[in-house]
Parts: C-alpha cells; sequence; structure tokens
C-alpha cells in the first residue's frame, strides 16, 4: 500500500435524505483517525463549492457536532444538482478543478450523491490521471430512491422508507375512522424507480396497508385505475387507500401530473403546482362522484430524520467511514456499495467496492417480477427485501421538545 | 356522594388525533377499577353506534392492547360527524337514546371530541333529565385545534403542535441546501383558529423556523402576501418558508382554496383539489416568477402517534380517566378542562369541570396580541403558552420496525 499524505475533501450532491450527514460524519470522524490525512474540507454545495473555491475547514468543528451530524438531516454542508460536462466537449471546469485541488493540495476526494454524483467522479478522477495528479477517489452512495446500480440498497432509502411505512399505517388508521366512502391517494417520490413507493406494501404486511400501489416500472393506466378503485370500494365499504408513485407514466409517456398543468396553461396562462395525486384525485372526484384526498408525502419523506432508521443510519455513517479506508488503502475511482450476505440467517452487509463506471449514470429498477401480476402491488419478495432495512429506530437528541441538530461553524478553510 | 351503578358508555367523535385513543384507554382503564360501573361499553362511530345500537363489550379486551391505545392513533371506536337537532325541533334521535341508555342500563356516558360534542353531550343530558332518566354525562375534550372554550388546551393539539414544530425544522434544512430561490408554502389545519398554524414559530424560537406565519385570526391579503415574499426574498437570497393556515380568508371572507376552484369549475366543471397552499403557489408562481413549493401537512399532522407528545399523551389519558372519577363523585353536565398553574415556576396542570354550556358551540382562538402588529409572526407569549404541550418524546412500541398498535376484539355487547 503505498502512503498518500494530502488534504481531504468531501461534497454533498442531489437531493438530500435524512441519513446523508451521518456520511458525511463518518468520512469526517474515521478522516480524523489518519494520519495521511492533513487537512479535512468540505466543499460547500458540492462540485460549485470547488469551481468557487468555498471549502469549510472541518477540523475547526467541535466532534460532538460532528456526532450530531448523525441526526440531522439534509446535506448540511449544502448541496448541489450540476452535471459535469464531458472534459472533451468543454474543459473549463475541469482545468478550474485540478486548479483548486493543487492549491489545497487535496489528494482524498469523497463526493456523496447519486448516479449523477458517481458520474462527477468518474469524470474528475480520470481527468486529473490525465494530468498526472494523484488523487484518490471514492463515491458514497446516497438516495431515496434506491436507483444506484452495483449496491443491494442506498443509504437513505431504509430511513424514508420507514418514514412512507409508518406514515402510510397511520393515515390507513386514520382514512378509515368514518363510515362513508374515501378514496386516499398517496404520492411517493421516485420518478424512474418504485422502490420508495413500493416500501407503503411494508405498512399492508402490518395490516395497515395500502389497498392499491403502483409504480413507475408498470404503465399506468387512468381507466384501469378507476376499475381498480370501483373493484375494491365494492369490497371495502367505498373505502380506498391508493398509492401512487410521482412518476407513474401513461403508455405515451406521460406523467399524470401533466394532465391537469397542460389545461391549465392553454387558458389561464399560470401553473398548476399539484402534482400526481391532485390531478388524478380531480379526475377520480369527476368520474366516480366520491369523495378523495390527494397526500403528496412532498419533502417530508426525505427529511424526516425523527423517524430515522437505525439500520440505515448506521450503515450510512460506515459507507462513509469505510470510503476513507479504502481510500487510504489505496483504492481509487471506486463507490462505496452493500452487499447483502444472502447465506446469513440475519440481515448482514458487507462494504465493499465497485467501479465508479458501473453506478454512473445508470438506473436501479424494482424486478417486474416484484410487482403483483394486475400491477397494483408488490410481492412477499420485496418485503423480504426492504424489511431489513427499517429496522430500529433512530435515536435523537433533543432540545425543548424538538430535535437538536448539528450546529456547524463552517469556518471557511484557509489556503496552504 | 350518591352512588350510581350501571353501565358507562364511551364514544369517539369528530376528527381524530394522535392521542384521542389515549383518552379512550384512560376511561376504559378507569371505569374497570370501579364496582359501581357494571358494564363498559364502546359506542362504535359515537353517537352513530348509539342510535344503532352497535356497542363493544370493552370488558372483553385484552387489558394490554387497552394500554396500547395510548400509542394507537385515530379513532379506535370509530368516529363520526353528526349534530343532533334540537330536541325542541325534533325528538326521533332523542327517544332512540333514552332508549338503548334504558336497555343497557346506561349511568355513565362520556363523549369524546369537539365543540359539536359537548353541545351533543349536553343535549343528550337535558333530554335525559325531563326524562327523570339517572345518567351522569362528561365530555372528553379532543382536538388538534386547540379551540375549546374553558380549558388552558386540548387533548391532541401538544401532539400535533409537536409534528408541526419538528416537521417544520426538517423542512427548513431542506429547503435551505440549495444555493438557488424557493418559495415553500407549507398549508396548516385548522379552519377558524390559528393554534396549530402558530406552533410553526416553536420552529422559529429554535433558529430553524418559518419567516411568514398567516392565521386566520387575520384577514389574509394576497397582495399583502406577495410584499412579505419580496420583503424577505431580497434580505435571504431567494429562500423563503412561509406558513397558512387552511382557513386565512381574504377581505371579503373567501378562503384562498376558494380562489382557483372557482376558476376550474366554470371551465371545465370539473373538481379542483388542491388546498390553500397550492392555490396560493400558483399565484406567487405566476406574479413573481420564482419556484414555488407549496406543501400540505394533511392527514399526518392528526394521525402522526410516532411523534406524540409523552405531555399531550399523559394529559389526553388523564382526561379520560378524571372524566370517570369525577362521574363516580356524583358529577354530571361537565367537561373536563386543563387549569394552568400560571404560579408554578415550572409547567402544571390541574383537571378541573367546566360547565358542557360554557365549551358547547364556541370557539377559542388566538388572541391578537400574541399575532406579530405585521401579521406574520407570532410574539413570546405565544411560545411560553406552546412550549410545554409538546415536552417529551412519546414512546411506542414496535414490531417489524413499525408500530405496534393496540389490536382490540371489538365483540359485539349483548343485551342486558
Amino acid at each position: 500500500m503505498s502512503v498518500l499524505k494530502g488534504a481531504c475533501l468531501f461534497g454533498q450532491s442531489g437531493g438530500p435524505t435524512s441519513v446523508i450527514n451521518a456520511s458525511a460524519a463518518g468520512v469526517f470522524l474515521e478522516a480524523l483517525k489518519h494520519d495521511e490525512i492533513t487537512d479535512i474540507f468540505g466543499a460547500a454545495h458540492g462540485i460549485k463549492g470547488i469551481l468557487d473555491e468555498k471549502f469549510y475547514d472541518m477540523r475547526k468543528e467541535d466532534p460532538r457536532e460532528l456526532e450530531l451530524l448523525k441526526s440531522t438531516p439534509s446535506s448540511a454542508l449544502g448541496s448541489v444538482r450540476y452535471k459535469l460536462k464531458a472534459a472533451e466537449e468543454d474543459e473549463t471546469d475541469y482545468i478550474r478543478i485540478y486548479e483548486v485541488f493543487k492549491k489545497y493540495n487535496i489528494r482524498y476526494f469523497f463526493y456523496n450523491g447519486g448516479n449523477d454524483s458517481m458520474d462527477t467522479c468518474n469524470k474528475i478522477s480520470k481527468y486529473l490521471q490525465s494530468k498526472n495528479y494523484e488523487c484518490r477517489i471514492i463515491g458514497v452512495p446516497k438516495t431515496i430512491d434506491n436507483d444506484l446500480v452495483g449496491t443491494d440498497h442506498c443509504p437513505g432509502f431504509g430511513s424514508a422508507a420507514k418514514y412512507v411505512a409508518t406514515t402510510m399505517m397511520e393515515l390507513y388508521l386514520d382514512t378509515h375512522v368514518y363510515n362513508t366512502p374515501l378514496v386516499t391517494i398517496v404520492e411517493v417520490m421516485g420518478r424512474n424507480a418504485g422502490w420508495l413507493t413500493g416500501a407503503a406494501c411494508l405498512a399492508d404486511y402490518k395490516g395497515y396497508g395500502p389497498d392499491l400501489i403502483y409504480l413507475p416500472e408498470r404503465v399506468f393506466s387512468v381507466e384501469g385505475f378507476l376499475d381498480d378503485l370501483k373493484r375494491v370500494a365494492s369490497r371495502k365499504k367505498g373505502k380506498v387507500l391508493a398509492v401512487i408513485s410521482e412518476g407513474v407514466k401513461d403508455d405515451k409517456g406521460r406523467y399524470i401530473s401533466e394532465y391537469q398543468s397542460e389545461l391549465d396553461r392553454d387558458s389561464f396562462g399560470h401553473v398548476q403546482l399539484g402534482g400526481a395525486a391532485v390531478v388524478l384525485g380531480g379526475i377520480v372526484s369527476d368520474r366516480l362522484n366520491v369523495k378523495v384526498r390527494p397526500i403528496e408525502f412532498s419533502l417530508m419523506q426525505r427529511c424526516a430524520a425523527h423517524i430515522a432508521s437505525a439500520t440505515d443510519r448506521e450503515e450510512a455513517f460506515m459507507a462513509g467511514a469505510m470510503a476513507v479506508r479504502y481510500a487510504i488503502q489505496g483504492n481509487t475511482d471506486k463507490m462505496v456499495a452493500f452487499a447483502r450476505d444472502e447465506k446469513s440467517a440475519s440481515y448482514r452487509i458487507d462494504y465493499v467496492l465497485v467501479d465508479l463506471s458501473v453506478t454512473a449514470n445508470a438506473e436501479k429498477k424494482v424486478p417486474l417480477s416484484w410487482i403483483n401480476p394486475d400491477n397494483s402491488g408488490l410481492t412477499s419478495d420485496f418485503v423480504d427485501y426492504a424489511l431489513p432495512l427499517i429496522q430500529g429506530e433512530g435515536e435523537y437528541p433533543t432540545e425543548d421538545g424538538m430535535p437538536r441538530f448539528a450546529r456547524l461553524k463552517k469556518v471557511p478553510a484557509g489556503r496552504r
């Protein structure tokens, strides 16, 4: 193993999760243990912070506050959605990144995000290699969408799934208190992959679940949906609890949420902000003349750290810590991934490495064989897969009956 | 004190809360202790269960399951929205109620609900008295709206307020991760009283709060709102987190949520299901040309038992238990109320009785002096009032990483 001395840089990218900062804590607290790492920088707003040369000196933070990052949702350093162009197409950003890395002697770069972020890591790594600048680059996975290829699951998914399952159970009880017909349509995040929407089936597994679940992996038909509703309603005294992914599309590839906005845009020129549940709810109300309540889990599903999965939080932390350990050992151009030990009787994962190129820009979807033949529910394979990921209550310190989040000083890093 | 032997009946009414079943547990577990109470019945769907003679025999339930009611949200017996006509106007329901009470020898009646339910209690009591049928009737308060007169606060409010405060803190972090302008508009329940919407200021008290809060106690002006947004946006790099009550109305008394539905109804004849946040979001998006995210806390704010306030849960339980004790002592025509000991250095309440007629059909609103002069926030008086009510994490048993709710057998009661 070759010893590489220098600064480490960590950045957060893409949509936040309840446990994304647990990975940050993993990176920072592990980095503090290694003499090879001379400085620990946090990039403000991910790749944007590199281009703008906006770094925080994480050594100046109180280690107790770094510990509190474990239960602090959303991206503490700030996030960004920024897609690097190919270097052959436009070298500007790469020249700037190379310059900044040299200036701060950054030799370890950890980037926390989804498939776009892994693509970013990959491109930066290739460019620095072409300049013979030695830098070990490891991606740390993160996404409530759970759609990264090469890993059993992704940090952030378990906590979002626990939110969905628990909230669905609570909503089941709430929507069944009156003796009158009611169609409830809950919209869950996940544009192209139905993992998080599928987690609603965990509530059903406990007996408090939705009657119908629709993933974006299958074509969605409004007429089919109305038929399904009528079928369930006739069996259950008019009470139906349905869950749809925000990303369900019809056979022409059109998102359901686009149905109404097009109408509204045409006639009034103003924007209609309702999502798929609101739009579909309007159609159901019109066509079936029944009381409908559309519900969107909105941002809550990705930031409800108060109901984080302890398993997810621990794995997110370890993903960050293992990224540092693997880099110190000489690895680069990899992403930390979770390999489930299928031979173990109880749930167990190993922290392994996969090539960045494997995850970059690919999407893992729910296997079609895990979706019921009638397209409106999940099989027990899904339950077996997802149940271990939501185990354990992620404790969080409180102050005045509210969460005590990490308070970072965010001291700007001085140049070396 | 006169001894009155007979059956006790308990019913749940109106919109559910996270802790309404804690009051049920209080009634049932306390009733089990008293020899005067010969039977314990639960009415299915409140007053409807009386009219339909649909009672559960609560003595047949496992006491451990009754304990679990404390952390089981929503109305376990089923709820109802049913307003009794005045007896002078239509005696039918009263004749039926009298008949059923006699048949089951019901001598203790406890009804859990808001001001409508207290009105129901009051009317039934007066009617039974006119028939010389002795029955002690005590109301148990319940409402996330916190709008009952005669009590410092209402069971259910503290837990909903804790949900609002905590979720608002999480949303604050989530909506601040990107370096780009974003207006977030969160809609909170409370048609005429702004207590729950006001609870958003607790997040601000911790430093993670909304910039603007609008209660229904004040007239809402869309133009004023746009001005407020522009003012905050210019100060905070385009980032604004605003909270509105579902019940905000303009100077003509029109709900904001009605603005768009009228338009839509006119042109397409279909129903628009978006609430105030969605409608207002569309207007902001049009007028200010900025990215807007409307969020509705929807049913979650009233059923999220996983984040119940331990204080609220305990008080809800005690409200039920005290109703039984007070009735056994000979009281009737009262509601259990909370009196805050203003002289005590720490938070302390006494369980007292108020006349049903005091709370029936009245609404307590947020004092106007607790609203900032610019109408877009709350004073420290509100924080002092609400903070004690959200203290303590309401623990809940889990199974498979999800809540373990009470499982009632609901054995139909045999007639006496």
